[in-house]
């Protein structure tokens, strides 16, 4: 790959959301030459980026035009045209993580296969092609159907219960999990540069709002046991060795009640889990993949504070130019971090911004995460 | 003034350097939309900004213009048309800083005589109007004279050592200031909201580079006695008090070596001594100083570990191209953030960048500095 030592350094990010411009505010520490493709003319980044290109990066062509003159391209979603990125590969251009992790990845059966031909601990599942062989497993209900491709943020998960819920399941290729009987979500992110040097942040706990099916407050360090917390990054470290990526991996884990860790999914870039650190540790998540798809030495990953993060989600019943009720009330608390993404509209649910608190004591730490959620709206 | 709630607030920043995209970074997680004004088509700023006004902030018409339909407006410079400002902000826009203090801190004579006048400690001085009134001042030589006006990063300043020294003294309206015998350079910012919140940080020492006159290491905490540290907070606190800024100002000091404090100068904006904050600190001074300008609570000031700030000067004899040495060697040092300013071109003492260490251990900070002076270059 061509070496980053001038502020001629073309980079490329596939996506230009929230993740993208978090992304996007190191790399405006390294002087490099940023270019982000985005279909959203109001996205995030459209607003912060001179070379933003408008266009889907779903599409073969559009990325692969967007990419021919770039030096290294990464990306901020996986949803992306991973042939398109194989080529821009074959002809010399930088692409981190590899087109076929992000191909392995987007595919949650290859993903299942690739746990289990490598020993690393899943839950049991099945793969099935349609509603019909769905049926063939109703031994196994109640059980999770997710959809091969394209599921995100909760969608494209379906609890199938019993028989009764076979017309409202998926007709399309899924996989079709066991339950877990888990005590507690956990996630780890860990990086690896090219010179396949890793570095591990500590393990981060999750609380999933039931109903929007989206991490509703994180913390570290987490609640665990050394031993787990330990096992839980040695787990995370093997996914990353295996898989030889270049750039950070997100790595979901449940924790069953009886002690088993149990990797769930992985996200093959920054991630919701890792906002925090932005704040909270030496180097930042974004930091870390930015050194490591530039092929630097990776960052400490210390934790300064204890921290915990609130997703700042659109409030229901409210669709509209965004309004944001509270910014003084949680501001006036000492470490108190607002995110907010600058989507100009609000829906129900929407991922707006995130607020990330930093306390020398976790428990004050979770006092004024409570206020923030409770005080902090975004109406319309 | 208009208050923040929403992402279609507008402010507007005059300079697009390097303090501007530092600026630029937290104004990011407020999703507020910004603009900048520039006369660089290639200034940090005007690749990570899409509005980004291409024009003079020294002109009346152009920034009166660029201002207009703005609901807010900084600077990350001081040297800005002050008369477009006062008409912006008697037709209803917010400017602050307030354009009069812009106008007072323009002027080193209004300057001293703002000390003078409010008790604040400086070194004796004098005004004077040209080369032929300097003459009339043979009795303080050696000294000082600084240019009234347009001083900036050392140019402006020339040491009148005897009367021979008078044929290359400035012949402009300029201070005469007595020689300070001091001991070290302090600096303190803080900060002061519109509801008259003030909050201020800790002290930093500054060693200046004789040769570029620019500070070349800073660090903090300063090695000065607790007394000292409290009353250069004090006297940084009562200038705010008494000039009613809103924003953040800068206040540089020396400690003479009889232990007095006098206040060598004022910038009112972030501030060069501040870049440790970014990483160092609960509260960086560029997002201290968005809380303060759009009168939300101030941040903690806490430090978070101790920090040195080396300064990355462009190379003697390199003008060109600017090609990094050194980006592998020092970010492989735990706690060493690298700002790269994104300047295209390099020239010999130009301010390409500069290079924050944090550590537990402040003389492990200063070890990791010396390091990152003698091994990262900035070529062409």
């Amino acid at each position: 790959m061509k070496t980053f030592n001038s502020s001629n350094f073309k980079l490329g990010i596939l996506g230009g959301g929230q993740l993208g411009k978090m992304l996007l505010q190191p790399a405006m520490n390294y002087g490099v030459d940023v270019s982000i493709l985005d279909p959203d003319p109001a996205s995030p980044c459209s607003y912060f980026c001179k070379n933003f290109h408008l266009g889907s990066f779903n599409d073969y062509n559009t990325v692969y035009n967007f990419g021919r003159n770039l030096d290294l391209i990464t990306i901020e979603i996986e949803n992306v045209n991973v042939e398109a990125l194989k080529r821009l590969e074959s002809e010399g251009v930088t692409v981190y993580p590899q087109p076929h992790i992000i191909e392995l990845i987007q595919d949650k059966g290859l993903q299942k296969d690739f746990y289990k031909n490598n020993g690393i601990p899943t839950s049991p599942y099945a793969k099935i092609q349609n509603r019909e062989e769905l049926k063939l497993y109703a031994e196994k209900f109640p059980a999770m159907q997710k959809l091969r491709k394209a599921g995100y943020d909760g969608r494209g998960v379906f609890k199938v219960k019993s028989v009764d819920d076979l017309p409202k399941s998926f007709n399309d290729p899924s996989i079709l999990e066991d339950l877990v009987d888990f005590d507690k979500e956990l996630a780890v992110l860990v990086a690896r540069n090219a010179s396949g040097e890793i570095r591990a942040f500590d393990v981060v706990e999750m609380e999933f709002d039931p109903q929007a099916n989206l991490v509703d407050i994180l913390f570290t360090p987490a609640k665990i046991e050394t031993e787990i917390e330990k096992r839980a990054k040695e787990i995370a470290i093997d996914v990353v060795e295996k898989l030889k990526i270049v750039g950070l991996l997100a790595v979901e884990l449940f924790l069953t009640k009886s002690g088993e860790l149990l990797v769930n999914e992985l996200a093959p870039r920054p991630h919701n889990s890792g906002h925090h650190t932005i704040e909270a540790c030496i180097t930042s998540q974004y930091e870390q993949h930015l050194r490591a798809i530039l092929n630097l030495p990776l960052g400490s990953t210390e934790l300064l504070q204890p921290a915990v993060m609130v997703n700042l989600l659109g409030e229901k019943n409210f669709v509209g130019e965004a309004k944001y009720i509270g910014v003084n009330e949680i501001t006036r608390l000492d470490g108190v971090y607002l995110h907010l993404y600058g989507k100009k509209i609000t829906k129900p649910m929407r991922k707006m911004g995130h607020v990330t608190i930093i306390d020398h004591n976790l428990d004050n730490a979770f006092e004024k995460a409570k206020f923030v959620k409770d005080t902090f709206k975004i109406q319309a």
